[in-house]
This record gives structure tokens, C-alpha cells and sequence, in this order.
């Protein structure tokens, strides 16, 4: 990585503390991604994007708004990008993946809060995220309790827009949702000081579909067993996908796509034949959160599909193209939006199918259910889950966990009983 | 209390458990309540009405049902009583306040979440709460995660009406919840059969005032100093008003405030001068938890009013009764429950000019916040409420806890430090 030293001192990095996320960061990537075997070598262009993830791609954001151009945080995949970047904007997730400044973070929050939403709080308070230090706005959610009021907090740092999530999916929630969407694509022009007109948002629908549907095809090609690609490097893949430049991000994956399809065509493999193939359901894992799937990986199993915000709930639906007009094109966006099957939605019966149908999809040997400690939603829905599970059969895990590595050794001792219970069942 | 054993075992009551409840309750309520010194004459119809709460009002409800009426479950006050009332219901408040069957229901519910709802779950599994067991129907609200997400597994043992509550207070979310009081409204007709008149809800809506005029009425002569009632007592009318028969349970109240007033005029109180004056705030109270409330006042203190749906959040606005018809009476009741600043909220800052208002008006020395483990939205804001309190120089203590009785201990300590630390400068 280059010199960023004054890049960051401009947008106000604690330095030293910096110093300190720095040198964490390249031996966690080491050995929880580097390490693994028979990599694509698609997968170059992604290890670089995270080895300058606090240097080329802020620069890109820096240099954006240095030639008048806005950057705008999000938390939640239930914020439609779309408007964004029609807006002439760029579009930075913000999910914290690991535990920062938790202490400082709790003289805010309570202990008994989510360890995202803590870390979201300690990487302000410690002044070591360039992404949210460079956004002009911040957009959050009424999705869970803990972001709902977070915001509140957020807001005395930085402002924030809060999006009105409805709970239910009738009519009048569809329709509230709609209002909610032209009230952001309003904030949106008055801090870009530009109209969104119908060509701008036509062509961010078309560059945000083609992330989307670049890794709908990695994640088709992650049917293939024996595996082509790890569910990390998947995982890894999914998590730069919240803060990439979305169209150089889609020919890379689109290119990393057509070397797995070569070496599908081949007979290749990452290597081994048949690993018992997991489903990972719950919670978003945000970058470098790679602690569950790497202790799966390192049990000999392969995570097979992600039904997370960090996997399938990211990228499943489209944005329907085909509106005539601004108001039906407006429409398209909330109405897509409004399929994503988050748990904080009452009922929720989408997520079980979807579940089923991965499972069933993707050839699930075992479900690991991932909560984070202190997330309601998710939380209790797993009940719901994990009793559709009991009923196909299908070998079912719960594990709560938050960001630190203390419960790493009793996780894998959970984690490899129930690999063994599954390849036991494989061979019988 | 009489011999309710056939009535029990109609209701599907596990008796055996049942009695273990029962050994349980007046012991608590003796050492809580009774042992209290200078109460007022009119606190014996509360201590009958709770020496039959699983007797004499249970049989009210049967006898209800028995004659064509139904009975309807409610778990928060955003849920409109007027509407239930109209449509010849019964409506009981079934927010559960102890510790029953926690290790049963968390095999459904996550073991991080509210005792509460923990609690609800137990007595309805454990079979050994009368009031659910005669409901007819369950009406759930969208207020928290853990709530909403709780009701979609009750609903598999009972039926659910969850009711969509927003979260702001905009046009659009006043609008869908005009939608979702009628929608209560018709399925509270579907269930009895019969329409709502106009001249049924006028009814309803004049019997829930008298109610809540009436505790605002008992609220307002707890401004006295030295006090005429204890803080117990008002909390454990306050959690009766949640399923006594409103119209003699309003007769009640206006009796006991005439034998205050009386008492005040005399000169007379409940014994002793000036005691320390705390100010409850946060998380409700469901009968019979009155833990915290009994710690304040046994260490000399007085709850002189509580800031919580089982205290003035409950009562403090009414229904426009001025209003003109049907429709704009529908949108009246549905108005004044959008009044209400429970923290699900965002942003909520009439909760804490309220907190404000009221730490003034009832001359308070020290706010104890109280909060329910797990709580996202009463945790999450106690950060603004302790910022407010700390700008007007207010003295404040957080208690965050559940049902056991593990930490009294500990809360007892930090209470008296509280106290004491009020009760010298009261004399500096």
C-alpha cells in the first residue's frame, strides 16, 4: 500500500490508532483467506482491493468528491443504491466487522447490543474508518431496534437520513414504502444539489442489476461439487461488494466466473473431491468477519451458499427494467427492495421457503444457523428455521457469537461434531 | 378466594402448577404491598381485586363468554381497548411479570430476550395464566423485535391479530395505522359476530376515558409532599387498570382519590415527611413485579411517579370524544394511540420533554431508570434520557434487570447510594 498518511490526516484518522487496525488486518486475511488452497486466480484482483482497503478505494472516494461528486454510507441492504448513484453519488457499506473501541462505544450503547452495531459506534468513536469519515451522508433504516435507535445516536456525530422500513408486506406498507423512496431520491438531489432524471436512475438500475447478476452466476457456479470456489473467498467477494466501484467489481467477478466455468468444463476443482456442504443462514458477516466460515472451512466442510445480507439476500432480486417513466421505475426500485426477506419482517415466510429451496438448490448436507448475540430478529426466528430444517431432515446448527475470538475453540468443537455426524451419514 | 377448580380445569389450567403459582403470590404480595404502613382505606378493593386474580375476575370473563361476549388478549397499551370494548369484549392486558417456565420457553424463544416476553411464553406454555387461556383472540402490535417476532410462534398455540405499528410519526405512518385500527375493528366484528356502532364505540370510548381521567386524577395527587400514597400502591392500580372491569375499577379509583383529597385537605399523608422523590422511567412493570418499586421505597424513598405503560404512559391522553361520526372517531382513537412515546419510536423526543415536564411538575429528586434486559428500545435510549437528567442536573441511576431475585442484593446497594446521596443534598 502506498503513503495514505495524508489522506487520512485530512479526513481526520486517528493515526496511531490506525496504525493499530492496520497491522491486524494482512495476518487475519493471511490466515483466513490466503491460506487456503487451489485458489482461482480470479481471486487476485480481490485480495488486492483488500490489501488498499483503506488506501485506493478511499482515494477513489476522496477524488470523487474532490470533483463534486457526494459518497454516501449505508448499513443495511434494504438501501437502494440505485438512487445513489442516479444521484451521482457513490454508494459505501459501513457494516463493522470486527470489535473496535467496544468501551468507548458503550458509554453510548448497552452492553446487550449487537457486536455490529457496537463496532459500527467504536469505528466512529476511534476515528479509524475512512469510509464513514468521507461520507456526506449517512442512510440507515428502521430495521432492527438496536440500528433504529443507533441512528439517533449516530446522528449527534454525523447526519443521518433514516429510511421508514415498514413491517409487514400489504399494501398500505408498499405504499409507505414507495413515499419512503422519493423522500431519500429528494435528499439524495438536495445534497448532490443535481436532479436524478429518468436516465441517470435507468443507468444505475442497469449498473447495479449487472453487480447483482454477476454474482447471481457466482453463485450458480457455487452448485458445482466438487467445489470451484470457497465460501470464503465467496464470502470475501460479497463483503467487497458493499463498498466496490460496482462496474469494475462486476467484469471482475464476470471474469472470475468464466474461469470457474473453464475449469467446471475441465473436471477442476478447488481441490479433494466431495466436502460436506453447508448452508450458512442468519445474520450479516460484514468484512473482515470471516470468523464462523473459516472455523466450517478449517473443519474440512465447505459453505456452500450464504443465506445472508453478506450472500443471496444481497443479490437474488433485480430491479424489474422494464418501467416505463420515472414514477414506475421509482416504483420498481422500492417494490424490489420490498422482496428482500430480512427477519425483522412479521410474518416472514419468504425466508423460510428460500431456505428450503437453497438447501434443496445447492445440495445441503447441514445448516449452520449464524445470530449474533443480542439480535432480536434473527434470534427468534430461528426457531422458525430451524424446525422447517428438522422437518427435511436436514441436520441443523445454532450458533451465537459476536466479533471476539474467545469461543473460537468451543465453535469449532460444535462446528467439526456436526461435520462428523454429517460425513458418518454420507458414507452410510 | 373460593373453590375455582372446575373453572380451571375448563380453562385447561395445569393445576398442579397452578397451585404452585398460587403459594407464591400471596407471600410476595404480603412482603411487597401489605406491609406497607399508613395505606388508604380505598387500596382494600385493590387488594381484593388481586387476592382474586385468578379467581373471581376469571370467572367475570367465562361468565362474559358464557353469555355471547368475547374476550380479547392484549400485551401492549398501543393496542386500542375502545374497539374491543365496542364489539362487546372483554379486554385483558396479558404482560406477564414473573419468572415462569423460562427453561421450557426457551426452547422456542432465544435466551437473550426480555423477561417479559420469556415470562408470556412460560405462562402460556406452563398453562398456568387463567386470562389467556379465556381469550378468544391474541392482539399483537409491531412495537419491538422481540415482540413481533415473539407472536408469529404464540400464534401456533393461539391466534394472533398483530396490528402494524409504525415507527415515526409522519403523515404516511398516521395514515397506515388509521388502516390498521380498522382493520383491528373488522376483525374484532368477524370474531363477535356484530358490527361496531357508532353509539357502541362513543360508549367505549367514554368508559376508557373515565378510566384513564380517573388515573390522572390519582396521578395528579401524587404531586403531594409529603405523599397521601405510596408508589406501590399507584403501580399496583395501575397494572389492575390493565384487566379489572373498567367501569367499576373507574368508581374505585374517583372513591380512593376522594378519600386523598380528603386526607390532603386534613393535612394528613401516608406517614413520615418528605422522602426522597424518585421518578420510575422506562420498561413496563406487569403484575406482579414490583421489585424495583419495593427497593426504592424501602430505602426510604418515595416513587412519586412513573414514567412507563404501567404508570402515566398509559394514561395520559385521551380520545377526542368531540369528534363526528364514525370515520373521524376511528381517527381519533387511532390518533391518541399514535401519542404515545414508548421508545420503539425514532426519533422520540416527546419522551423526553415528558420526562422533563414530569421530573418538575412531581418535584423529583432522582430519576431511577429501569430497563428490562435485552430491551433494545428502552436500553438504546436511555443514553438520551441520562444526557437530558445530566443537562438539568437531576441525579440518575440505570438498573438493568429481569425477573429473578438474583440481584436484589446488588440493586438494593446501589439504590441507597442513590438516596442517600439525594437525601444530603436535600439537606445541604
Amino acid at each position: 500500500m502506498a503513503d495514505y498518511t495524508e489522506m487520512w490526516t485530512e479526513l481526520g484518522i486517528d493515526l496511531a490508532a490506525h496504525d493499530g487496525l492496520l497491522e491486524v488486518l494482512p495476518p487475519l486475511y493471511g490466515e483466513s483467506i490466503l491460506s487456503q488452497e487451489g485458489r482461482p486466480e480470479g481471486m487476485e484482483y480481490f485480495d488486492f482491493v483488500f490489501s488498499e482497503i483503506h488506501g485506493l478505494r478511499v482515494k477513489e472516494l476522496v477524488d470523487h468528491k474532490k470533483s463534486g461528486g457526494t459518497v454516501v454510507g449505508t448499513f443495511c441492504t434494504y438501501v437502494p443504491e440505485e438512487l445513489i448513484i442516479a444521484a451521482g453519488g457513490i454508494c459505501v457499506g459501513l457494516c463493522a466487522g470486527a470489535q473496535v473501541a467496544a468501551e468507548e462505544a458503550e458509554k453510548y450503547l448497552p452492553r446487550n447490543i449487537c457486536a455490529l452495531i457496537k463496532s459500527s459506534l467504536g469505528f466512529k468513536l476511534a476515528k479509524v474508518c475512512p469510509y464513514i469519515e468521507s461520507c456526506d451522508l449517512l442512510v440507515g433504516e428502521t430495521t432492527c431496534d438496536g440500528k433504529k435507535k443507533y441512528y439517533e445516536i449516530l446522528n449527534d456525530f454525523q447526519p443521518v437520513h433514516v429510511m421508514e422500513l415498514p413491517q409487514r408486506k400489504a399494501d398500505p406498507d408498499r405504499s409507505l414504502w414507495r413515499e419512503e423512496v422519493r423522500r431519500l431520491a429528494e435528499r439524495l438531489e438536495e445534497l448532490s444539489g443535481k436532479k436524478i432524471s429518468e436516465d441517470s436512475l435507468r443507468e444505475a438500475v442497469r449498473v447495479v442489476n449487472a453487480k447483482r447478476t454477476a454474482l447471481l452466476r457466482l453463485a450458480e457456479l457455487r452448485k458445482s461439487d466438487p467445489p470451484l470456489i470457497s465460501g470464503r473467498d465467496a464470502l470475501l467477494i460479497n463483503q467487497i461488494a458493499f463498498y466496490d466501484d460496482p462496474v469494475r467489481l462486476t467484469e471482475k467477478i464476470n471474469a472470475l466466473c468464466e474461469e470457474l466455468e473453464a475449469r467446471k468444463d475441465s473436471g477442476g476443482s478447488i481441490g479433494g473431491a466431495h466436502r460436506p456442504r453447508v448452508l450458512l443462514s442468519g445474520c450479516p458477516m460484514a468484512i473482515p468477519n470471516w470468523k464462523v466460515a473459516a472455523i466450517i472451512e478449517s473443519s474440512g466442510a465447505l459453505v456452500a451458499m450464504d443465506e445472508m445480507c453478506t450472500g443471496i439476500r444481497y443479490f437474488r432480486h433485480l430491479v424489474d427494467d422494464g418501467a416505463a417513466g420515472m414514477d414506475e421505475l421509482l416504483d420498481a426500485i422500492a417494490d424490489r427492495y420490498m422482496l428482500i426477506d430480512c427477519a425483522v419482517f412479521t410474518p416472514n415466510p419468504e425466508r423460510l421457503d428460500h431456505v428450503k429451496e437453497l438447501v434443496r438448490d445447492y445440495g445441503i448436507d447441514a445448516v449452520v444457523y449464524y445470530a449474533l448475540q443480542f439480535c432480536g430478529p434473527y434470534t427468534v426466528e430461528a426457531y422458525k428455521v430451524k424446525r422447517e430444517m428438522e422437518d427435511m431432515g436436514m441436520p441443523f446448527l445454532y450458533l451465537e457469537t459476536d466479533y471476539s475470538s474467545e469461543d473460537i475453540g468451543q465453535l469449532s468443537t460444535r462446528v467439526q461434531a456436526l461435520i462428523e455426524m454429517v460425513g458418518i451419514a454420507d458414507k452410510a
